[in-house]
């Protein structure tokens, strides 16, 4: 079926998932891979238009289940229009968050049922699951510090600690439990993080590019 | 658990679920009911705010399966924020268009798998069910008639006629099926129409008010 490979990124906000996969298709498209760089929510025009709803601060009252979704429909346009057929085409497919996500912040972090979540995911995604998932885990208070020191305020990252705390407990235990996963300490500095991913997939993958001299 | 009574109204473009339904709300609060009285897609702020994405003539390329999941997110939180406390408190809700929208428009309509629509809105509703689903069916050259009188161009009514028919055919399949369906002649005069809903009713449920004089 398909050619390609897909790698997601997953972590608190703060915890540089953007910064990594950025870094990590440079390397690729550099060592020639074709390579498509996409994040959620968002990653199309249509899923673009669902992200900002789901991001309006105006949607404050949104029920966790309706919020799921939300990030339901936008991950499936995703996949059908943008993920799938990438992966079809052969390409190194690098999305920043995916399905872990979902279960981080709307299990872990508003309470849902993490077997509701998951049943929801697969409806919307069907076989297109990550063969590498990259989990870049940090202690709540630095995640908060990071975030503090940017110009944030839409409704995710204004609910504040309580449910920081909560995603992020709920990172561990994701990746603890993900047979894809490829788990990372987010303090380390960018470039050796970067470093470390890439060693981390060269050995998983013959087709991984060698180390640049 | 739940004391209340819920209808729900079904029926393509034109059949008069609108119509139908505030006839029936107005009959039940002369006769000194309760009556919340709702529709789908919308019902709270937030389901009115993706209602309003879903409709958006930009979400053309939206896919049958995201746009599954909008619905979804929007019924859910119409459930959780309306639907549920209504009949909690006791009242008789009647909504103007439930899941067997959704099974008429995404699956036989967009050709959409009808049992992945199904599983979809189960976890979307929990056990929030109608205790009686009135189907008001037409001819689809009737409907399509009824339609072009108005001024309608939003991108649902503007998909055609060959989608119309489709779930036109969906209705009836779905209508026959369902243990909790009654069902009408759409042709019927509004009047007749409504008291013969209001008879079908009253021969269900003893709680139901007797005909006027």
């Amino acid at each position: 079926m398909s050619q390609g490979h897909f790698i997601a990124f997953e972590g608190v906000d703060g915890s540089g998932t953007t910064t990594q996969s950025r870094l990590l298709a440079s390397h690729l498209r550099e060592a020639g891979l074709p390579v498509t760089l996409t994040r959620e929510p968002g990653g199309t025009p249509v899923a673009e238009k669902i992200r900002q709803l789901v991001l309006d601060p105006s949607l404050e009252g949104i029920s966790p289940t309706a919020e799921l979704f939300l990030y339901a429909a936008s991950r499936s346009q995703h996949v059908e229009e943008v993920i799938a057929p990438s992966l079809n085409r052969g390409d190194v497919v690098i999305c920043d968050r995916y399905i872990a996500s979902s279960i981080a912040y709307q299990g872990y972090g508003r309470g849902l049922d993490l077997e509701v979540i998951e049943r929801v995911n697969r409806l919307a995604v069907g076989e297109c699951l990550p063969a590498a998932t990259i989990y870049l885990l940090l202690p709540v208070e630095v995640a908060w510090a990071r975030l503090r020191r940017r110009d944030v305020a839409d409704r995710l990252e204004q609910t504040g600690m309580a449910l920081q705390e909560k995603v992020s407990r709920g990172y561990q235990q994701i990746a603890q439990k993900d047979p894809t996963g490829l788990v990372f300490d987010a303090q380390l500095g960018i470039d050796r993080l970067a470093e470390g991913i890439q060693d981390a997939l060269r050995r998983q993958w013959s087709w991984f590019p060698e180390e640049k001299k």
